[in-house]
This record gives C-alpha cells, structure tokens and sequence, in this order.
C-alpha cells in the first residue's frame, strides 16, 4: 500500500494508535492538513472501536484494534491513549521496529527518552535507546515554545506559573462533562449562594473533582508529595527537562476553568539579564511557532475563544516586572489538544520522518 | 427616629449610597445579617430608582434620589457608587460632618484618606482626616486578609498573584452579560473553533472587551503605563498600602473568568524568614477572618461555587515553593461582593460607630 515519494523513497507507514480519542480526532484533522508525507496511514484503538470508520486525507479508514500485528510494516506510531495503555503498548512496537511518538505521561521523564518540542529542542529526538520519544503535557506545551524563545535571548532564572486549564485537557469526558453543566446552569440565576451549583450539577462532574461550570477548580491530576498535583509537578519536571534547565526553580499552580480547549497561563519569568518589553517583544514576534498578540489599548491578547483551532502560541501581555529589571509578566494561549498534544506528535513525528532522506 | 441603644447612646444614622447596585443589593443583606447597631438606616440611588422599596433589617425602605439633604443628621454614609459619583459626592457628605466610607476607587491612593482591613489594619480608620475611609478594590480584598497573617509572621518580602476574577466584579450588568451569554452557548459545540463563541455573543459582551462565556480574558479596568491594567496597578498600590510595605515588589496578572461571584487567586509570596507548610497552616487556621480548607487528598480546597455567600477569606493548595524555602503557594478564594466590597465598608462602619462608645 506504502506510495512512493517522487524521489523514489518509500513513503512511512503510520499507525495512530488512540485515533478515536479527543487528541486522536484533532490528530486526524492535522494529518490531512499539513503536507503529506505519510505512505498508508493505520488508525487504532480499543476493541470498543474496531470496525468504525474515520476520515483522513479525505478517506473514510476503518479502526483496528489495538495488537501486537498492528504495527507489522508500521514505521512510525503514534500513542495518544492514556498512560496504562502507553506503558503497556509502546515498548511492544518499540521491539518491532516502530518508532512511538507517545502522547502520554508513561515515559516523559526516563532518562532515556527524549522529550520534544521541534521549536526549542529538535535535536534531542535523534537519540532514542528504546524506540520512544516522548510529548510533553499539554499543559507545558502551552507555553514552552515562547518561553525556549526567551530562554535563548536572556538565559531564563525563575518561574511561578498559574494555568487556566481547557476541560478537554481531560478528554472527551471532560468536553461532555462541561457541557452537560452549561445546560443545567443556563437560564437560572445560579452561583449566588454556597453550593447552588453543586447541586445543580449533582454526581455529574465527570473527570473533574467539582463542578467547572460557572466554576475554577484548582486542582488537576493526582496527590504528589507535600500538596502538590501530578500535574504541577509534570509542567515543572518537564519544562526543566525540555529546556535543559534541571535545577530551574519553577512554582506552579494548575487550575481549571470552564473553557472547553485552549490552556491559558500567566507566566512570571526571571532571567539572567535585564530585559526590555520591547527586546522581548521583537524576540517573541519573531520566534518560529508564536503569535505576538499585544496591544490592550486596542483590546488584542490572546483568548482561548479566538486561539482555539490554531497552531502557533499566542503570547500577550508582555510587560517587564515594575519591581524587577530581570522579569517578564506574559498571558499565554495555546490549543491544548493541536499545538498540547496532536501538533507537537506530528511534528515529532515528522522529524523522524525526515531523518530516512 | 433614631433609635436608643440600651446604654442610653443614640443609635447612629446610616446611609447606604447606591443601595440598589450589585454591591448595594449584598450590603442591605449584610445589614439584615449582622448585629444590629444602627438607627435609621437611609436607602439612596440615582433619580432613577428614586421611589423604589428594598427591603433591609426585615423592613421595606424607600430609595432617596442623592442629594445635598439626603445626609442631613446621618452619621456614616458607606458609598457603593461609580468612581466619579463618590469623587463627586465623598466630599459633599463629608462637609456636612458625615464619616464617608468609600467603595470606589476615587480616594483610596490619597495620602490623607486611609484604606481599611479591619484584621490588618484596623489602627488606620482613626486618622481620616478628610473624613473620608476608603476600601479597598475586592481583587486586593479576596487575599490580603490571609497575607496580612502571614506577613506578621514571616514578613512578606515579595508576590506574584495571578486573578480569577468573577463577573460581578463589573456589577449587574456583568452578571447579566455572563447569564445571557451562557444562555448563548448552552446546548452547542461551541468553543472549538476560533471565533466561534465570539459569533454566537456577537455584540453582547456587556462591560467586557471579549465574551466571557467558555472563555477567559486577561483584561480588567483600564489601560495604565507599559501594558499594565489599572486592575493590575490597584493590587500592587493597595496591597503595599494596607500592609505597610510601600517598596513591597508585587507581580500581578488580572483574568476575567465565567463565574457570577468569587473572586479566586493564586499567589506566590516570599517571606523574610524560612516558612513551613506546618507553620503557615496553622497561622492560617487561626486566623480571624480566614478558613483554612486544605486537604486536596480528600477533595478539599476551596472553589468559587462553594465559597460564594459566605464572609471568610478561603485557603487552600498551600504548600512551600520546592525551590525556595522561603516561600508559599496558595489558592485563595474570597467573595468580591462580601468581603470584597459590603462586608468589609460594613466592618469599617462598625468600626467608626465603635468609636462613640
Ligand atoms: N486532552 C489533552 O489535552 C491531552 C494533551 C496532551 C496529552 N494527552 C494525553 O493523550 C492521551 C489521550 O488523551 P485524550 O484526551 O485523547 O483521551 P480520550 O479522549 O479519553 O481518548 C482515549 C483514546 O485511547 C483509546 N484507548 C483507551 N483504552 C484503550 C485500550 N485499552 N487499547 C487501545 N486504545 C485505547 C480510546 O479508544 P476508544 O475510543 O476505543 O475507547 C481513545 O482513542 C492521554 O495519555 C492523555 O494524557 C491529552
Ligand atoms: N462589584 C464588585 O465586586 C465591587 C467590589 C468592590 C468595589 N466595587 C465598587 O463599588 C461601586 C459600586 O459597584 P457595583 O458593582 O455595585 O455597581 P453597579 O451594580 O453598577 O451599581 C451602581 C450603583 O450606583 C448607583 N449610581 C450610579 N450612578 C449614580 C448617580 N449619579 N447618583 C447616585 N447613585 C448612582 C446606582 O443606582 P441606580 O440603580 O439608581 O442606577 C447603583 O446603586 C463601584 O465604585 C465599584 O468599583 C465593586
């Protein structure tokens, strides 16, 4: 089935295992917008899945199931299924050959997985010992390629970072759980009294520990050591790992909002050296995969409303510290499920691709 | 009609100033919840509402259009009116020997004009000498009576706060906007493509530069020197005034997020002295003015839906910085129209009416 590059090389064959999943839907979308490189292109998932047809490149494709002989002849697979499946899978198509773009939270910090972001460091994917490369959180992801900017300007020192996380940042659970509380909220005159929408919303707070409609939860993950979230500790351990920073001291605080996809962050950012709101200006307006999105007299910074469905992160307003020559404030937005998840997959995936010419 | 205390002393006469507004509405529920220590209680708007009947301490009252009369023998006036309505009518009470205690933000940064926390500063109302007591703006009031605690016991050196700033922050018509937009989106699959949401709110964004529904926006007040909000500018100046500290270096960020009432925080505070979980929780259990809800295992930490209604400033997610040991994390929860506007002008009142004893 593999086409034949007009040099003559064989086309990869892809697997896109999870394709079913809400980051596999936007990854289905982003394989038949960028340009094709791809020779057959297999899409996986649970058994629950098997048969269903999916459209890429315009072609409705059936769903296996997920199985060892699933990736015979499969060159490149990408693992967007939760980390059990993950930590199971990977290493099964790692050992025929196949090289994992994985998506999950199983192998980013094993020393012998490189963790990628094509913007900040593409050469880390070239070494690879087990056959598995690893994508950062979305949350991470959301912010990183401004801050890789930055960092290479002006040597970043310090972060203290606050998320405004999407709800499909927990999948399409998340999504339907959202929207099922917008309906029983809407039209009512909720949210004035303690508890109102608690009850309103009843058992029906799907992934999220409490209600997200008309609501911030500050909690996202599991219990880590000391009060911590998992997922403060992957924003802080990976953003450290991505930059190559492993003593960088990062204070986080995840929270989610009711927004249905985009993370936000605000970002307090100190550097080596002094910086100036226009230096960093001119660095962010120019740096590969980031929209500089700046003017609040003319009422422009990023909002998941208007950054939803795009590729790049947008950065907002940048101000310098007024009490700190060497700190930077930003508001930062990107898509959690393109640019979080599905996008930085396929460029990885990409990269590897491009290392067979 | 003023009423005797059993001590013998006449009760002192109140007006409430914008009684009608969003502010105003909470105030008379304060007043109908709190010890009763006033005589007559003057209920006054615009020449719009002139005429209407609210109803406080379980009696219907009718609303005074605002005029020069309307503080003849009144003894405190709270003020819950625009910025250039108080600048305007502040002084005009105050020369007739009113005490004014001021919600706005005309007079808060005058150095003659305190600015009042009854738990931290409590000393400040006495010297007043334009008879003039400002409080603060209700981001700056939703967390600064749990730093005020921390701040006596370690010595706050230095923050950085990003805002979750509720609706009804920009009064009734932003609580109006928030309904009617919800009512927009509810039932859909909007906020997955860019402007989608933006098209279903078309014009009705209220007193907001973007739709607030499934969405957050990084913009509050107006726009100040190099990119800052004047929101921004009104943390910083009141945090540093209420607490004393009028080099302290404070880094703020204000967001806009969909929720009717509740202003949430996170905040990053770094301290003179090494801090511990252990130390912190207990200052903060103990507190006057503070509930402690800290126990993510268990599901606990504070959230808007839950803290909306009730007086406390709410903790939780408190931790030690993993790379400081002098600093703290929290998220801090605290409800903008009671503590942070009527509950606090009615401590302040209360405070002045104590001085006649
Ligand atoms: N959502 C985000 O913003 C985001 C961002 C970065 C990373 N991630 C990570 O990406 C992964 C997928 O997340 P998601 O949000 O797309 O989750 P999701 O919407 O719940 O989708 C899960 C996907 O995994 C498949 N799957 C589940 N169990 C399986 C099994 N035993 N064998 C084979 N396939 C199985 C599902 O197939 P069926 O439909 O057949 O059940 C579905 O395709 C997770 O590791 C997540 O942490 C998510
Ligand atoms: N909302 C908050 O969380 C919050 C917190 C802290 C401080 N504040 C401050 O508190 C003040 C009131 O805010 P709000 O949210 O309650 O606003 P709001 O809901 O818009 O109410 C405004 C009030 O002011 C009255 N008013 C307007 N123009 C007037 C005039 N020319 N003469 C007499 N009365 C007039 C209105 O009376 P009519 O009904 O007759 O128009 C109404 O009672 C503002 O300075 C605000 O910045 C608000």
């Amino acid at each position: 089935m593999s086409r034949l590059l007009t040099t003559g090389i064989r086309r990869p064959t892809l697997a896109v295992v999870g394709a079913t999943g809400a980051v596999g839907t936007v990854m289905l979308q982003i394989l038949s917008q960028r340009a094709d490189i791809w020779g057959e292109i297999r899409l996986v998932a649970s058994p629950r899945s098997a048969g269903r047809k999916l459209t890429v490149r315009g072609q409705e494709t059936e769903v296996s199931a997920l199985s060892e002989e699933v990736f015979d002849g499969v060159d490149i697979a990408m693992f967007d299924v939760p980390d059990e499946v993950a930590a199971k899978w990977a290493p099964v198509a790692a050992a025929r050959g196949v090289v994992v773009v994985d998506n999950s939270g199983a192998f980013r910090m094993e020393p012998d997985v490189p963790l990628v972001v094509p913007e900040v460091n593409p050469h880390a994917v070239r070494s690879r010992p087990r056959g598995i490369v690893a994508n950062p959180n979305c949350t991470t992801l959301s912010m990183i390629v401004a801050l890789g900017a930055l960092h290479s300007a002006y040597g970043l020192r310090e972060l203290v970072v606050s998320s405004y996380q999407a709800v499909s940042g927990a999948g399409r659970a998340g999504v339907e759980t959202l929207r099922q509380q917008i309906s029983l909220v809407a039209g009512t005159e909720l949210g004035t009294s303690p508890g109102d929408v608690r009850r309103a919303v009843g058992d029906n707070t799907g992934p999220f520990p409490e209600p997200v409609a008309l609501n911030v939860v500050p909690w996202a993950g599991s219990p880590r050591a000391d009060g911590w979230s998992s997922e403060e500790m992957k924003v802080r351990d990976e953003s450290r790992k991505i930059l190559g920073l492993p003593k960088l001291p990062v204070a986080v605080t995840c929270v989610r909002v009711p927004v249905v996809t985009t993370h936000s962050l605000t970002v307090h950012a100190r550097f080596q050296d002094t910086v100036t709101v226009g230096g960093a200006r001119e660095i962010l307006a120019t740096a590969p995969g980031v929209v500089l999105f700046d003017n609040p007299e003319a009422g422009e910074y990023p909002t998941p409303a208007d950054v939803v469905g795009t590729d790049p992160t947008w950065v907002g307003r940048v101000r310098r510290a007024l009490d700190d020559p060497t700190a930077l404030e930003l508001f930062v937005c990107g898509d959690n499920l393109r640019k979080g998840a599905a996008l930085n997959v396929a460029q990885i995936a990409e990269l590897v691709a491009a290392e067979r010419h």
